[in-house]
């Protein structure tokens, strides 16, 4: 199961809407058969490792990080393949809350005599899935914030100027991030401060993760993002007060607009974030700015931190990473638990959870 | 060498004004005497290795963290007591700066016919003994930032709330690490604002660090600070206006008063360093606040950040870890490297030096 996991994270960022699923076979104590979740969602990893199998899925056991599927989409269901391959067990670490499966898989399995055993490393699978629960239960895509600071937890001189606080390592760290995400968010402020390009460049990714930039009046720079809608999709969520001429030219160059209510100060995030998940999003990548990132966290919608730390003092008329939460008490503090801490080019990269 | 270095870093925060330093003598591949500088700096780590060796110190090599002294002062030179000793060799890993030694010591070893050979694991030793060294070559003690914040950089709500941002352990480890610094020092804003103890608390150290408090007018509570004078010293550090009434009571309850002049908004920070200093200061550990650490590290007075990071998001409304700096470039930022990360309680500790 481990090793189906480590199969399966293969698949995130570039297999949205569907889940990155892993699955190795084993016969007589020798993998017969390995698969992941394709780019694009198909073909699954149950297909692939019978694939490779062949005949000698015949009588073995096969380990799959999530429940196979029941029902017929694009695909045939992969129970039915298990089934066909003569599958004798399947160890499944758990069960596929999608109101098409939601148990009809195993139960399949069972019905046709294979052995099934759940819940084999099903916290690890929970994690590694987490983005496809999401989108599932909560109709929502897990969200990660990064915040690449100052050791006081700054992202700017008071001038605007970020080129560079974090190492050149750390950067490119950022790149494999995204990769690893259905899409990258930020909002309207960091798109007019930075005009960034927000694709994956340090390297080729198998899929762009998609675009998203939130501006409730649509008031953004039009060089890069605009010229850049062939090299990755472009999603701009916007408010109902966005003007005609700004929705013509950005829908006229190819990107997709999402029209959300507001919210107070902005953009309903709450809003975006179901808008997100209606179209499939299962891993978003928030990058700031502060303001728009502390929306998402007052909105409690931030389920991961990805912090990089330099070795430098800004101080306080420096630009924060988040803006106000407007706490009054400490209780009320958004809390995460620390899952990973690495060093990488003389910078700290901490990882926590909600 | 690693042992003596291990051995003398148990001196540091009890021995000064002196260096901390250790010995360790080995004859015929057996060591014989280990030795480190005692609380309040004296015996010395030689004296300690050769008691402890007896007889078997002849012939044998002693391995010192810093030049044997060469001077009498309170107690007769090591370099003396080596000779007497019969050692046949001296390892050391550095030449010791404080002029009244300055090479003396090694030269009077090999006036001796001792083998002398300097200058194993010299970085290393550099490190440990930063503070003596500080003290010596610049006339101020080494110093170190303690910053305990949330993830995004934030020391208390808007409202003063601080307790508690980090865990339980990291706060245990801030009593630790007051225990291997000569000094705690913090700003009167942070000493108003917390009325802290600024004492070891978590277990009993050897000897108490002198508590510096840095307030231009002496406008301090009058009530946990000074009720615990017969636990701890305490130093005030104030400007040339402080009331004469607020410089009676504090003198009367046992306080040492240090006048330095004011420069910009404050107190002149290099004097305060330099005032410490000449009183013998080799290490001290500043815990803010924010804008007391700012005036310092804009001074460029800080050698060292000591980082707790929590798991907690506070938000740009709430207290900032340091006040303005007021940089045009970052360029101009000051930079620390990377020296240690660890984790503890949950948070992420990391450690930088200048």
């Amino acid at each position: 199961m481990a090793l189906a996991l480590g199969l399966a994270s293969r698949g995130l960022g570039n297999v949205w809407p569907n889940p990155a699923v892993g699955c190795v076979i084993v016969n007589d104590g020798r993998i017969v058969g390995r698969g992941w979740t394709q780019p694009g969602g198909r073909p699954h990893a149950e297909r692939r490792a019978l694939d490779m199998a062949g005949a000698a899925a015949r009588g073995a056991t096969a380990y799959v990080t999530l429940e196979p599927c029941s029902h017929h989409g694009k695909t045939p269901p992969c129970s039915e393949g298990l089934i066909a391959a003569g599958i004798a067990r399947v160890v499944s670490a758990q069960e596929d809350p999608d109101p098409r499966v939601s148990g009809r898989g195993h139960a399949m399995l069972r019905a046709a005599g294979l052995a099934v055993d759940v819940g084999l490393m099903e916290a690890e699978a929970r994690a590694l899935q987490a983005g496809f629960l999401s989108r599932i239960t909560r109709g929502r895509p897990w969200l990660a914030l990064k915040l690449a600071t100052s050791f006081d937890g700054r992202i700017a001189l008071a001038n605007g100027e970020s080129q560079w606080i974090t190492s050149a390592p750390a950067r490119a760290r950022v790149h494999a991030l995204r990769a690893r995400f259905d899409a990258v968010l930020v909002g309207g402020g960091t798109a007019r401060a930075d005009d960034p390009l927000l694709t994956v460049r340090s390297f080729t990714p198998l899929r762009q993760p998609v675009r998203v930039v939130a501006s409730a009046g649509l008031d953004l720079p039009r060089d890069r993002l605009a010229g850049s809608v062939s090299e990755a999709p472009l999603w701009l969520v916007h408010g109902p007060a966005a003007p005609p001429e700004a929705r013509a030219f950005w829908a006229g160059i190819g990107a997709e607009l999402i029209e959300v209510p507001l919210s107070g100060q902005g953009l309903d995030v709450v809003a975006l974030s179901a808008a997100l998940g209606a179209r499939g999003l299962t891993r978003v990548f928030c990058e700031g700015g502060g303001q728009f990132a502390a929306a998402l966290m007052r909105a409690g919608l931030v389920d991961e931190l990805i912090g990089f730390t330099a070795g430098v003092a800004l101080g306080a008329d420096a630009r924060p990473a988040l803006g106000p939460l407007g706490l009054a008490h400490l209780p009320d503090a958004p809390r995460f638990t620390l899952a990973s801490v690495e060093t990488l080019g003389g910078d700290v990269l901490h990882r926590w959870r909600r």
